[in-house]
């Protein structure tokens, strides 16, 4: 029996965010990594070879044999390109696939700012994939670069969403305690976060405090307005694998009570077209009820690890509402966040099915 | 040679704070632990046979051969008592031994926010040690109780003292990373921490929120008028030993710049009275311009565990300036602050030396 | 459609190692849980008011609402037990439940060393189940007691049975790196084990000294002979959540050559009967070629928690073969263990399906 | 007032050792750090802008003014040299100081098993000092290079001493539980240990199985016989900051009674000359009655990181004895094993005090 699926190349393979796409995409009943592709130093290796360290249990068979090539569009060959670069990398060689008429969902922080190019979570914001045609109008592109946010950003903007929906958020304060994770690998060295608290991750700050105004923001037809709020923030890096906490301060245009708070987080299902797509969680945003929780280790995965978890709204006495958010950061936040809007392009038709079928 | 130091007794002095002031107090120049007392579970024992769980080195000698008394004014008979007593002991036992006269030093929540108690870091407030002659009047005690503050407060209020005092604190959000060893011993259960954040400390927040007021307020003769300033809390628990961590946005009254709140951090040496203390680090409040400290297990030593750090002072873009704060929660926050407070007790002769001499 | 899964019970529901049978049969397609049974204190409240600190994830619905059940043979009606109870409580409470007909798989030390108790880790020793019928003429139960091992001996067990099967093992030195979930809920305080090894688990060495040598035993028709070697061990807990690591020096009758071992690691795959079954893993013994392999965050999940993993075979030079083994302590040595010596039971028809089908 | 100590010099003095170096000389009685020396790239800076990472508290004034210098001869001029380096830099480096009449006290591995260089734990073997003669005649040169062991090496030697001396060590199985801070800065990510083992540290396990021979053996007037044993070691990384722990079973020549080990263990005091250097600790084998202890975290610290610490001292079932050694391995084994070296090369006149005071 042939297989249908779609076949479906992975950029920076080797690196941390490489190898989740690949664990997440084996046995994705859509896609199926045909191609792997990484630095000029691993290209030519088996993935086997390339991937000295895997990180996590055994390398998938089918994946383990691929032989990676350079991150060029000769050598590539795949319509659906997911893209792990760092933003090094990523600054020519998205935007020259996309050229190419690839599809890249970017995890790159390099173009999730351009104003015609779509940040998106898609239970959130699947509206904005219409900057897409914008994008290709202005460029002259016949692919496209899609983006997914900065981890933390993302996190928090899903917890935000209903509430921005219902009462208008005007003001956040958000602390985040984030997992090592994120800086990939080898990342944070085990002397700087054993046993500690890192106060700082240089650029994380800004990002938190500019990409979610462009999530939550209003799709105008072609291009996007940007939901009037301010964000401060403080971004640590703390002890946790995977998983990054945020507890967030917010002032509203109307000042919810609490239980009209947490009535509009248990209620939020996001956009009706995400639902069912094999990446979607049934529950995308979990409310607890417990004091402590959401907690990183222990939540993380819940909806294998695509569900946002909220917990704790309360007063605030300074704004109006207090919260905390989690969710998964390599997963939620970057990899599963990607697969996600593949699922969304594929299920649109904008990338279409091979022979097709759209079913 | 006779030992001229004072005798002191360390009541709770089996749980994880005692055994700190055990620790502390080895080698004290002015001060012996001549007695330790306990719960009834442990009376009559040897202190090494009682502290089963010695947490960290090998018990003093002196220590480890006495006695471990009940905690009554009976029992104990030292005029200077280290309170490590849990609120509900502390509740009945703290007041029985002020007005028995002896003098306090506590660590428990219970009588801080009493208007006739003093809560002192005496860098920033030794003047509210006048209170005790309100609460002797008050009280008909002829001892007194003196309390410390919860040790995230400690923490938060030593970094805000120079700001307050220079350009009047009126709003701030706290959100901190708080240490296991907070929680005594056994405390925080392994499974609940490692890998882990818990965004919640019962009873946490409301102390932090309350406390720094009266540690920045202004003592008026007999009474603390509290600092007119809101808090905004969020208390998170991570995976470190030692040494809280507290990341704030304030406000002010007159917004300083970023400059000149560093100036003002950097200058500051506190109450001139205390320097020179045994227990009183060269330098109360440490600035770093590295950007990526204060961290707890790289700093919270720093001052032999006396010395607050303050980092990454930087505008805030809803209030006026962000910070970092950290402080070692069981020397500065409990146990070494107790110490340094009973020292400057000594030195204002208010506890009198053995002999009458005061040098 | 009427649910045709084998009704099971839970006794212990609500510490850890019954949150894991929980979670484990959570979707299993032979069992479904109807009845958890835990101390008076938890018996009448909801299973969800019960399991106050659920350590993982969201409670699975249908075991949410089911009402807490005391300990006992009227309250609990299942055939089929599965027993999480510490040893105190399986004291009397599981031999009560076999005398009454049911089968009860435990997890207590208590009856492991009985003569007629089987002992099982079905890929190595399915055949000692032929003890149930030893045991029931001995004791004249109509059910059974099948244990399971100390997860340490377990994970051992596994990596030396083809060893044992083709070269004899006559001496082991055990060294264990056991994980914190080992010792349940609260458990290992953090404050004993952050940036810490705690050199000793009571009681533990006696268990890995003496389980395996049954475990690796012939089954003679109606008594167990036990292997002929002699264990030393060491055991330690180290600051890992899930995942017992065991490194080993082995003497055998017939020294093989390291690729001899190697081989005979990677040819093995256990008693026949047990292959496909629900909990069986695909391959239940790894070999790792990587150097620095099994790891116990990265790899004890694989298959499904099922599999034991064993890498670095290498020369010893005092005895013959040096090896470092790893299997997940909550599933392959307890929870899941149990779950597979279930379907065994099963399988083989000990325990009937209901309807009579065995399909 | 003149500062009459000994100026010295520290290479590769950015690094982890390095840094450890200079921590423990400020203040040091008898030595200051006069000369700072690294790679290339940070020659010319001051050591503050050069030591990028300070890994613990604040970079001692005295040192952090100081102009890093290249490591060659011409450049650092003090005859006292603490090498940091690491084995590939000290290949060429610490021969062409020891050539150049200097003392070179090394912590690289290369030199350690040359047969006229002394492998030194100087309570163990201060006599193996004597080899600076044979290596001044064999090499031709004027100062001399004496090395300490490998760190886990270092641990179990002085646990052995005692019992060497007293019963004849035979045979060792040695597992490791080693810290981080082992594998120097940037090191082990953390990524590959938090939550985690690593059954793995590349070359570390053939030095522990060759090492502590030569550190026990004789000195016999110009070489040294090594002690007659074998040893079987499994080194691991553990998630722990400072302290390896190293779990032994030992056979010996007459096998000696639990008590007759705990005995020769407690009344073991090392050599005379080297009681009341400044760096020796008072005890430098402490034996714990404690079933639990020693443990890193909270041991590793007696005697300023200068002792080593055993407990658990009980029959072995294949060898004699069993027992477990602890002990800090950047303190004892590392920089602080150097600098008490050095400080018995002053005592006994090898290097000449300035002045030419000996007292």
């Amino acid at each position: 029996m042939a297989d249908s699926r779609i076949p479906v190349a992975v950029l920076g393979a080797t690196g941390a965010v490489g190898q989740t796409f690949i664990r997440l995409l084996n046995g994705h009943p859509w896609f199926r990594v045909a191609e792997v592709a990484a630095s000029e130093r691993s290209a030519g290796k088996s993935y086997r070879d390339a991937a000295t360290t895997w990180l996590e249990g055994i390398i998938p068979n089918e994946v383990a044999g691929l032989t990676v090539l350079p991150c060029d569009t000769g050598s590539v060959k795949s319509l659906l390109v997911f893209s792990a670069l760092d933003a090094a990398a990523a600054q020519d060689v998205e935007p020259a696939f996309a050229k190419a008429g690839r599809f890249v969902l970017s995890n790159a922080k390099n173009f999730r700012m351009e104003p015609d190019v779509p940040l998106v979570i898609p239970e959130v914001n699947a509206s904005h994939l219409g900057l897409i045609e914008t994008q290709r109008k202005n460029r002259g592109w016949s692919g496209a670069v899609v983006t997914n946010a900065n981890c933390a950003a993302t996190c928090a903007a899903v917890a935000l969403a209903p509430l921005h929906e219902a009462f208008g958020v005007r003001q956040v304060f958000a602390a985040t305690m984030q997992a090592v994770s994120g800086a990939g690998y080898p990342g944070v060295p085990s002397l700087d976060i054993l046993g500690n608290v890192i106060p700082y991750i240089g650029g994380e700050e800004s990002k938190i405090e500019s990409e979610m105004q462009k999530m939550l923001g209003i799709f105008s037809g072609n291009a996007i307005v940007p939901a009037p709020f301010v964000v401060s923030s403080h971004a640590n890096r703390v002890a946790v694998e995977n998983g990054h906490t945020v507890v967030m301060s917010i002032g509203f245009e109307q000042k919810p009570t609490v239980e009209q708070a947490i009535a509009a987080v248990r209620a939020w299902r996001g956009a009706e077209e995400v639902r069912g797509l094999p990446s979607a969680p049934a529950v995308p945003l979990q409310y607890f009820d417990e004091p402590n929780r959401p907690q990183p280790r222990r939540d993380a995965m819940i909806g294998k690890g695509m569900t946002t978890s909220v917990g704790r709204i309360r007063e605030d006495s300074i704004l109006h509402i207090k919260l905390v958010a989690m969710s998964h950061n390599t997963i939620r936040g970057a990899a599963g966040g990607s697969i996600l809007n593949a699922e969304v392009l594929v299920s649109r038709g904008i990338v279409p099915r091979p022979g097709g079928s759209n079913a």
